[in-house]
């Protein structure tokens, strides 16, 4: 049987951190089984970024070595930036002559974020914004994608785009177009070192190219229970930071380091310094990766170029049966 | 001094017929002036007509054929498929994250259309429909246009294509588009021969591929006064279609013509007679340059790929600047 397809993007937000790592480990082993296409997506960032649209470029970089170095292999999977296929907007159009205004306004995400954003003074009601889960669309059936790994706040997109499907499909009594399935892939949530949600601009992240000594203040700096003030008090791991990771990275012995803790047998420090030597472990594969990336300086460059050819050639061979099929 | 930048299109409806050949008239006037791009915009004539698109790529050729045979010079103009030039969908798609949604709805043709269409049946409400006048914009834009000529109901596209210029060179404090100018023409309306609009379904016009015979049977067909019954009865000019099409064709005799008329010295025979030579005279050079087209049979098609060629150097050209002013 022949392989399946997948599609799946990120924006170009710059550097990775751990919490990103779920998705890229789900990406990585999905390369075994499909043949997946992995777009850096820069055209979605313009859609709530248009305003600050410098940092794109140098984003669009930091984002593909850390992919690279989390183990997406382009000898694999078609890695590439979604404006250098322009047939992903060639289709968004031609899909906006058939999709009702009514289904993106019904988009649960649309209305809300409009809201949110507007509390901090910028304004995404354009156009653009309205459209974006289109372009979404496109960018799975462009390669006529018949699976798409998603979290679960993704699924109204999928929905979209498979009814999307099929009006193109019964409106020009074609077959161009798989009905993609979603993947649903759990994703484990980490909270930033002060336990607040991970965010560049709370600097309570690790990155995914953080080094040794990096780890090792970032997980020295999370919080534990505050009323712990003796190793020999009994602990609440149920307000500590470490604890959220240690579910995670050491989920075999979790529920034993756990009463441990609420024991008043294994110190925070001990905990830390548990956790610091799991997250290296994680880490120093990736870094060495990285390091290999960075040491030649075209690579970066070369991949992009690869993986947009090879897309563009799948997603013209696309355009041409939709072309055909609509009869322009 | 450079040659000032000129953008026009038309969807491809099929035949023209003669109420179009002013606006014709006017476009090959402007190849002396202006660099001229001329598109036959298919992907338009999807946001109203998805459903009904098999005819499309057949009245490319028969619009391309009348637009040729009218005096339009590929040697002097750009001419070309708007499909064919894919830049177009890409700038569309980057105006549109710049573009509020209201910009778009609150063009008056929008409401207007879609309750217009609605009655007979037809729901166009669609994502692709409210942003055909961006689309416009997109197609003016992409050559760097400096003028449109355009009649008056197109006005508030003109100035929603300049707000666009505007917002993108201020918001990327950049000076890739100049404002392009509208070039009002005045379109000469001319009625059907039974009075009523020119229209396919009313089988009431005269085409611009016309022969001889059928002018005669169709100017033969046009309504005059009914109240004249004998050629000496004074006629009323202002009831009769006849009249309306001296106006344009023998504007000079015109008012002779009419007194004439009016004092029943002139009869309808007589005057049908003249039009429908003034008419043939217009029509038989047409009818040289048409045969003569349609006697290569490659022709059409060498056109067409010469044009998208051309186009899509200046739309790339184009679309360069713009990433770069993005940062993308």
């Amino acid at each position: 049987m022949a392989k399946g397809t997948i599609f799946s993007g990120m924006r170009p937000t710059g550097r990775l951190h751990i919490g990103h790592l779920s998705v890229l480990e789900n990406w990585v082993r999905l390369q075994e089984e499909y043949n997946c296409y992995y777009g850096i997506v820069d055209w979605h960032a313009l859609t709530t970024s248009f305003q600050e649209s410098e940092g794109i470029k140098d984003n669009i970089k930091e984002m593909l070595v850390d992919w690279l170095a989390a183990g997406l292999d382009p000898e694999k999977s078609t890695i590439f930036v979604q404006s250098h296929v322009p047939q992903h907007a060639e289709l968004h159009l031609m899909l906006s002559m058939i999709t009702p205004l009514s289904w993106l306004e019904r988009v649960p995400t649309y209305k809300d974020q409009v809201q949110q954003l507007s509390k901090i003074g910028k304004d995404i009601s354009t156009y653009g914004f309205l459209g974006y889960p289109l372009l979404q669309a496109a960018d799975i059936m462009i390669y006529r994608s018949n699976a798409v790994p998603v979290g679960e706040d993704q699924l109204p997109h999928i929905e979209l785009c498979r009814e999307v499907v099929r009006r193109f499909n019964y409106m020009y009594d074609s077959e161009v177009f798989p009905e993609p399935q979603a993947l649903l892939s759990k994703v484990k949530m980490l909270p930033g070192v002060d336990g607040r949600k991970m965010s560049k601009s709370y600097l309570n992240l690790i990155s995914l190219a953080a080094e040794q000594d990096e780890i090792k203040n970032q997980v020295n700096a999370m919080v534990t229970d505050p009323n712990r003030i003796r190793k020999t008090d009994p602990g609440n791991p149920d307000v500590c930071v470490v604890d959220k990771y240690h579910g995670i990275y050491v989920s075999g012995e979790h529920e034993g380091i756990r009463e441990q803790c609420l024991k008043g047998r294994i110190g925070c420090v001990q905990c830390k310094r548990r956790l610091a030597q799991e997250l290296e472990e994680q880490q120093a594969p990736m870094r060495e990766r990285r390091n290999k990336i960075l040491s030649s300086p075209d690579y970066l460059d070369d991949v992009l170029a690869e993986g947009a050819k090879a897309a563009r050639v799948q997603a013209e061979k696309t355009m041409e049966r939709v072309r055909q099929a609509v009869g322009i």
